[in-house]
């Protein structure tokens, strides 16, 4: 098993990796190979003994996709492209990273042409949705995007279903909802808040809270998404049939219920580090995103998303504090 | 009033240009210059008295979105691109002219960036949809087509969106039926007989009838869909919201409908020039398509269907044969 991995550098690249190397095998198959690129070089994962090659690439720049299909990867996990808000920002980077990035990978598949059939794994997003949104938005709900990377997702899975139906390769499109809890440091992403209102108390620092508590956001951990793109690799054709661009589930809760859920895990003493501090922009901004999904289809599939808030909290202690809480 | 039209050459490119000719204005202002487009170039069309130009384009080339719209058009008609069939057969030329042709065209419009705005009508097509369908389609059916060409036209339907809500230009699409009766030569196109079993017997010649007389299919005629680029040119951002992709209505009926129509206006000597002979093939491409739309928006934005499809047949004969049938 060949495995190329875009956007390796990320932070799902990197929990994505890590995983892969842990467990050895993908769909029973041992991993022999790897193949991680970024647009900066990511770094080679320690304890795995098979072939690793790392590559910064750019990927629309002419060659790219050929060069990182040459030695025909057998699955690819397309994670690369610029985020909601830098893409809203640079138009022309968002469209060329987003879009023209993944169709040059495609294409790259295209141009093999000798019966070469990767499976591939896209990763979308829920900004494929726009509001109006009734009060959980189905499997079937139409893709209307009020942002230009929602639209180029929205755009890319489009073409993963055309290049999957037409025999190109073998595509399966993830809409992911809210990762939560993002390690590192606060950002200014309108979502930061969501995983700073938990991350930030923890470490013993402060946090804001912009919106009211009872915003609703669904969320799955970085651990929920990994395990997701891993299950979806394993899913037959027959099992995704023409549909080939799911909604991932997650957990809805409001803010209250990740207070409440911190509260319990951590104390008082770290709950008390959110200080409310209402922002009007960052209220609106998050009022128009999908709140809840009815993501009937990838449970059926046994796509399995957290039970709790709780449990999105411990998978952080667990996996970015090494257990620890700042008391 | 500057007017472009893209796809001039075609069917409703000629419709739809002798309209605006005959009408001398659009939304109140007189038309003072027409630039017409097409692969090859489009003829001049009698009678009108402003500037025109016509000018034969490949409109993905270097430089050729950036000629088009070099003089500024205010009302941009959005028609040229490669049928669906071709679509299908030529993969590469399909993205490349129905893809990249519109995003050279939307990004030209870009790209003048002083505050230049046009308002661009997109023929989108009920090719977006895909099957499984509900027993008439809303207007908020997601889109999962099943032909490479429907996806390149939900893909330009949410490239336009886009650069709608952030300003570049003022964009409207519109899914139209399929056009009915089509004048000319039969082709090899699967919904070839629908106008087919109209249009040979009324010129005097046999027609064949691939499918059983139950098949269900929307029609509207090329006078309509003139009409729909014309009145969707007039409505006002307010009118059209967030989402400015629409179906536009027709006339749902059965093949055994269309021929008592063709029976009514034309009498049993002409209706017997239909021949049965089933081709399984074409019955099962065209059980895959769209059968009924409930285009509930477009009717209440005031675009008019045909009410009957005798109405779609005697605006062919008035239209296209003159008035005269062949007994």
């Amino acid at each position: 098993m060949h495995i190329l991995l875009t956007g390796a550098a990320g932070m799902i690249g990197r929990k994505l990796t890590a995983r892969l190397v842990k467990n050895g095998e993908l769909n029973g198959q041992p991993i022999e190979r790897l193949t991680l690129t970024d647009i900066v070089a990511p770094e080679k994962p320690a304890g795995f003994f098979g072939k690793v090659e790392t590559i910064a690439a750019d990927m629309p720049a002419p060659g790219i996709g050929q060069k990182l299909v040459a030695h025909r990867p057998d699955t690819i996990f397309h994670l690369a492209g610029v985020v909601s808000a830098e893409a809203e920002l640079e138009f022309e980077k968002g469209y060329r990273v987003n879009l023209d990035g993944t169709r040059a990978l495609l294409d790259a598949v295209r141009a093999i042409g000798d019966g070469y059939r990767p499976r591939v794994i896209y990763t979308s997003s829920c900004a494929v949705f726009g509001a109006p949104f009734p009060l959980a938005i189905p499997d079937e709900f139409h893709l209307t995007p009020l942002t230009s990377y929602g639209t180029q997702k929205a755009m890319c899975e489009l073409l993963l279903a055309d290049y999957t139906r037409r025999g190109i390769l073998d595509g399966v499109g993830l809409r992911l909802p809210a990762i939560c809890v993002r390690p590192g440091k606060p950002n200014k992403a309108a979502s930061g808040f969501f995983s700073g209102i938990i991350r930030e108390p923890l470490a013993g620092k402060e946090a804001l809270l912009p919106v009211p508590e009872a915003t609703l956001h669904t969320h799955a951990s970085p651990r929920a998404a990994a395990s997701y793109l891993i299950h979806a690799a394993g899913l037959t054709r027959e099992q995704l049939g023409a549909r080939i661009n799911l909604t991932m589930p997650g957990v809805c809760c409001t803010v209250a219920e990740q207070i409440e859920a911190l509260r319990r895990i951590a104390g008082d003493a770290v709950t008390a580090r959110i200080r409310r501090e209402p922002d009007e922009l960052v209220a609106r901004i998050v009022a128009g995103w999908p709140h809840r999904f009815d993501a009937r289809r990838a449970l059926a599939l046994g796509f399995r998303p957290e039970k709790t808030f709780d449990e999105i909290i411990r998978i952080h202690i667990e996996e970015d504090l090494g257990g620890k809480i700042a008391a």
